[in-house]
């Protein structure tokens, strides 16, 4: 018991230390690719600021409302949007099937690799229009496979590397930070949101309904009898600039109170954000500074967001400047802590026990364990229900607790059900072995419970 | 301690009750009002069905995603929906001050009560006309003070009560019952989402990005330096009939697997949730056949929802209707259960300990409790911070146990600690006294623990 104590301790006292701000640079930093800086500390302030109860400027968590601009934020945005490589990914795809796609000058242009052409106008209406022959009359499902096909076959022309493998690793760990204490993130992005919904919740975890973006029209449909909606050419919303406020307003309905971006696109929602707001607010800017790790621009960026107007405001306006060069230790998420973020969220969800300390589990009775992304737990322990919370980090697992209901079963069952609850005492790390087994292990690293996945 | 323990596992069964479904109906119905009933068994029968662990047809919560029409679903939308008699109250108010405003024959009708005219044609566009003059040119701050306003004043001319007391009593409970069982929550109703979320959130707990609605164009602005959102005439969705679907896909972008509506507006969302979903879904229809307890309509009807062709579709498609003369026991969230709701509303929050046992508290020595919507629980004994889980039931609660820190403190304040921490151990109920305090009390309803709200 007592091991088992000092961990949760300790994992307890690291949660803790998140919340004690500055301290937790020394406990456990939340952010650890960013470097010790201006901007780093900034929001340290600003969490602890909101969320410290007793704080003058406590924010409660029903209002901690944060938006994220997607391109150039939380992902890479150069040579050119990762939208904008898919279509024009899609096009060239297209146009080997369908010639007669060629004679339109900007299917051309695409077929020419004339991006600056795609790019021209306001809100890139080249690329609109290509968004609109290769997507109009798809269903969102098969739409929703084509962007999953790309995701899986397209690379950068520079890095060479899947482009859902160039996210930021700083903002993945700002994420994180902002969830653990509560705040409710959205990404406000000017990609269509069919096209952006389709994959960050898998790299990100951020659910469908968290995201914001351009809005393409669709129509619905019975075919065959089923249920469908189709893509139609039309735009509802174009997502940027003036445009994210109002996205924020009619998606969200409620003024946040966090805005992270990297463009004049994004000054609209920083100025939203930040101007007038009743409650304690937050704005950043990344800016890019760092042509050897990543890329380096501002006012002159033919693909990318412009970022100029946005940069002059910010001091007069306290938003926090990101310099890439200076304020992250690391850029990408690479494929590494991608995986170790996808272990972590491999351990959410439903399993069956299969083995407990080495005796093996009863057939006809099921010990079942829920983790939730918010670490609580629950399952049966085959006679009775239980739930409790477990304190999650990294690779670490500790298991608080648990309140059981207080049913009798079959002695052998018993029997299990206290071996099974007196495993978890024990329990200090996880790993993920072969065939999505879940291994709990102790302090020596000895496996103490194994579980299969139960299929969702 | 025992006392303690058993308060714990009774509630702890109830909530299980909960999830075993036709069991729950003998240890805590979470649907009092609901009577014995194809309807209710349905409901149940669903809801274990998707959320019990092992079972075939098993939906994870992430997926859980439920939607709800709002008039006539939710609550009255006779003799016309609670956003009609705004703005025809709106207009009335405004035509004294601005005469010219009777010029237009919608405003004439309005003001002659010819409702029939405001409502005609497929988007009742005198309604629509008559909310483009009224909303139109206000900032969406300047729009919700017009609505609360309203809201406090307006009563509705059959039942002489306030609009927002006109919300059904079993829809109550059935969006607290698929809560409790992790489904989340969204309203898609055809009025304004700006109308409908300044007061849903209050209501029934839904908050502002859970409400997807009719959308007016709103414009960005800077006003004096601030920024603004100012609405305009034009509408972008109507989200009725086919447009709910549409909104669904672009507002929450995930398919739902349960649906509930009352009119063949909400046909289309109906068969998008329940067609070929390879999730287990569930649709219902409330239909009013109540003209003495509420109203009794559904081809004729000029004001409220039509219920025809849904109506016939039911039986094939597998749709549960609800009679609500036969399946409701209680129609109205009347006043006292509203209060009851807000009561247990107000528990939610942060808490300053005014009195441990009658002993008082140091001065120096701030021991807090901030309590979640989930029962999660948290906050500092002035020395220590600790966590844990409450369970809620009416105005029943209980502590599970505490996960605390462990730093030295001077002696006077480690005595508080232990008599703080020590006190929840007895808490078995609550009551909220006069200026907002708040009370914990044992098993013999005497107070042992007195808080004051640490205000927002």
């Amino acid at each position: 018991m007592k091991n088992r104590f000092m961990t949760l301790l300790v994992l307890h006292l690291i949660l803790v230390a998140g919340v004690a701000g500055s301290s937790s640079t020394v406990a456990s930093d939340p952010l650890p690719s960013w470097n010790a800086g201006p901007a780093k500390r900034a929001i340290f302030e600003f969490v602890v600021q909101v969320s410290s109860e007793g704080s003058p400027t406590f924010v409660p968590p029903s209002q901690r409302i944060a938006v994220f601009d997607g391109d150039g934020t939380l992902w890479c945005e150069a040579p050119v949007p990762f939208q904008a490589a898919f279509v024009i990914d899609e096009i060239k795809r297209r146009a080997v099937r369908e010639p007669a796609l060629a004679v339109d000058p900007m299917v051309q242009a695409a077929l020419d690799g004339e991006i600056g052409k795609l790019l021209d106008g306001k809100h890139h209406n080249g690329l609109l229009r290509i968004l609109a022959l290769t997507h109009t009359g798809l269903t969102t499902d098969e739409f929703d496979r084509c962007v999953n096909r790309w995701a899986d076959s397209a690379s950068h022309p520079r890095f060479k590397r899947p482009y859902l493998e160039l996210t930021y690793q700083p903002m993945q760990e700002l994420l994180g930070y902002l969830r653990s204490h509560q705040f409710e993130c959205f990404i406000v992005s000017s990609g269509e949101a069919d096209f952006t919904r389709v994959w960050v919740e898998r790299i990100f975890g951020i659910p469908p309904q968290n995201v914001v973006g351009s809005i393409g029209q669709v129509k619905y449909a019975l075919r065959e009898g089923k249920p469908v909606l189709i893509k139609t050419p039309d735009h509802l919303l174009v997502d940027d600039e003036e445009g994210k406020p109002v996205g924020i307003h009619q998606f969200i309905g409620r003024r946040p109170i966090a805005c992270f971006g990297n463009s004049d696109g994004d000054q609209a929602m920083l100025e939203y954000t930040t101007i007038g707001n009743p409650l304690n607010s937050f704005g950043l800017i990344v800016h890019h500074t760092d042509a050897e790790r990543e890329y380096a621009y501002d006012e002159s960026t033919p693909a990318s967001g412009k970022l100029t107007t946005a940069l002059e405001m910010a001091s007069t306006r306290g938003w926090t400047v990101v310099d890439i060069k200076r304020d992250w230790s690391e850029v990408w998420s690479n494929h590494e802590s991608l995986q170790a973020a996808e272990e972590s969220r491999r351990l959410f969800g439903r399993w069956l026990a299969e083995d407990i300390g080495r005796r093996g589990v009863l057939d006809r009775a099921q010990s079942t364990l829920e983790i939730g992304p918010d670490g609580s737990v629950s399952g049966s322990t085959s006679v009775n229900r239980y739930r409790g919370q477990a304190i999650i980090d990294g690779n670490a697992i500790s298991f608080g607790p648990l309140i059981a209901t207080r049913r009798a079963g079959p002695p052998a069952m018993m029997d299990q059900e206290s071996r099974f609850t007196e495993a978890f005492s024990q329990v200090t790390g996880f790993r993920m072995g072969e065939n999505g087994l879940l291994y709990l292990t102790d302090g020596n690293g000895n496996d103490i419970l194994r579980f299969s996945k139960i299929a969702d």
